[in-house]
């Protein structure tokens, strides 16, 4: 198969995939546009969680321990801010820091989220093209029985835990794809659903004006992997939170939610028996094994999923 | 002697006499008037390098070594910055970022930086009171045969070698006196100018509206402490700069630069001979030992000169 990938992902489980895709597919062909739904200040500087993870993932940066920030960094800049009085229940690294001041600075200076994820990652080594889903300001506000919630203030800070009774992406309707975006959409053959949070990583992504309709018209295949197996999710509280929703907590669940743009959605092998239900949606199951450990679980999926799309 | 004391000063040479005053006079009675025309914008974080000094200094933290900085300072995020292409040749530390990347989300909320200032020395632990010079823009720019530079850039960068040709404290006729200082110029009983550099760190706050004014009326007994010992500074560039603006370079030109003001110039040992001419000037001279190394030297200093305020 020739033309561009393009993938979809949020933060930590999406770049599971989205490295298993960067180490088959050349740099030139692959775009992987993550959520900045989650994207929010801290100690004045701006931190996209989500585009962080994949960089630093793609960089072979990442803590594997914990999933997010650098591998060994260190917290001593935090330390002093706590010192100061500053709010800082949201774990920055010293090294995670610089790459907030220095998007901060640029961003302040004019340019866009997409020149900047473009600047971070060349700096970094990350030859494979990841960009923002947009460069506006959209953010994940949820609606708890104890107010309104930010998408860290919700997973970091309360660990999840409070249910969601509804969720907004404040300023989506306003707010365009990215330019590079809008170019992916355009050109690629293949499009893939990282087994990401679906209300949370993906759903600002699909709230972006277009974004829908765009999947729906593109001649591209387009290919999920579901974030649930076995009624949980992999990682995370997609589960809960699809419960929470009223959805079905399975790979059924996710078709329904996938399936007005989905041609084809990997499931598990234990969840094969579900295959009917996914047909009946009108979208094609593909029965194989999605959990992602090691690397070479990763590029092992990458590459079936290269294999289906090239039918 | 009662009443307040109110004591000039940029940033090493002046921190170290503001620390033996703070080691004899309480808290409620010393207010410390920093020079700001240093501050500058380093990776779009707002940079005050003599308050930091003087903060640093009384909280315990400076580094004796530099004399900038925190001791025992990590690097960390500067040689993260350095690897995102930013131009880092002004040293920051782990911990003094922080300071930084505090001050400036602070001051983006609307603090003053009297206000921001107060924060950061009560969360460290200094008890005596530092301010600002101004909450204003006053910027110290330096005409050089090259072209003009910050202080930082001719300071740091080019390591103090370029001669200056002229001295501009840009924004200073539009700035206004911090309300403490214009407080503690009302209320002070003795008023000091530490040893630190007459143009580059007293010069700005010289150069601030109704200052100098104020000081010729102000009741308050001045003593400057001389910067120049036998022929050059006791630290730092300020002999180099004198000798490149055409001002002698002793204490008798110091004498000439504050002699509109000053009641007393303390001058070392030896330049005792010098003392004549510091007369003929309107000033009076004090002999003293006033290079400062040690601690006992520092509140040696100190105690003379709240001696000589009491008469």
């Amino acid at each position: 198969m020739d033309g561009k990938i393009l993938a979809f992902a949020g933060g930590v489980g999406g770049a599971k995939l989205a490295l298993g895709l960067s180490l088959i597919i050349p740099p030139e062909r692959l775009v992987i546009c993550v959520n900045t739904g989650d994207d929010d200040s801290f100690h004045g500087l701006h931190v996209s969680p989500d585009l962080d993870t994949m960089m630093y993932t793609l960089a072979g940066l990442s803590d594997p321990q914990f999933g997010w920030g650098i591998q060994g960094d260190t917290f001593t800049a935090l330390n002093m801010l706590k010192q100061y009085g500053a709010d800082a229940w949201f774990n920055l690294g010293d090294r995670d820091f610089a790459t907030h001041i220095r998007r901060t600075q640029l961003l302040g200076q004019g340019a866009t989220l997409s020149q900047v994820t473009r600047e971070l990652c060349e700096s970094l080594g990350v030859r494979h093209t990841v960009i923002p889903m947009s460069d506006d300001s959209v953010r994940t506000v949820l609606g708890t029985p104890g107010g309104d919630l930010s998408m860290q203030e919700y997973f970091v800070r309360q660990r999840a835990e409070p249910v969601i009774q509804s969720i907004t992406y404040v300023g989506a309707e306003a707010a365009r794809p990215s330019p590079p975006l809008v170019s992916a959409l355009n050109d690629a053959v293949l499009i893939v659903f990282c087994p990401s949070n679906p209300a949370l990583s993906l759903g600002p992504i699909l709230a972006l004006p277009g974004v829908v309709d765009s999947l729906k018209t593109s001649p591209a295949m387009k290919i999920a992997v579901s974030p649930i197996v076995g009624g949980d999710a992999v990682k995370g509280p997609a589960g809960k939170i699809m419960a929470e929703l009223g959805q079905e907590v399975s790979c059924v669940g996710i078709a329904s939610l996938y399936k007005d743009f989905c041609d084809i959605l990997v499931i598990d092998n234990q969840d094969s028996y579900l295959s009917p239900q996914i047909d009946d949606l009108g979208v094609r199951p593909v029965v194989d094994s999605i959990i992602m450990q090691s690397e070479s679980d990763k590029v092992a999926l990458a590459q079936s999923l290269i294999a289906l799309s090239n039918g």
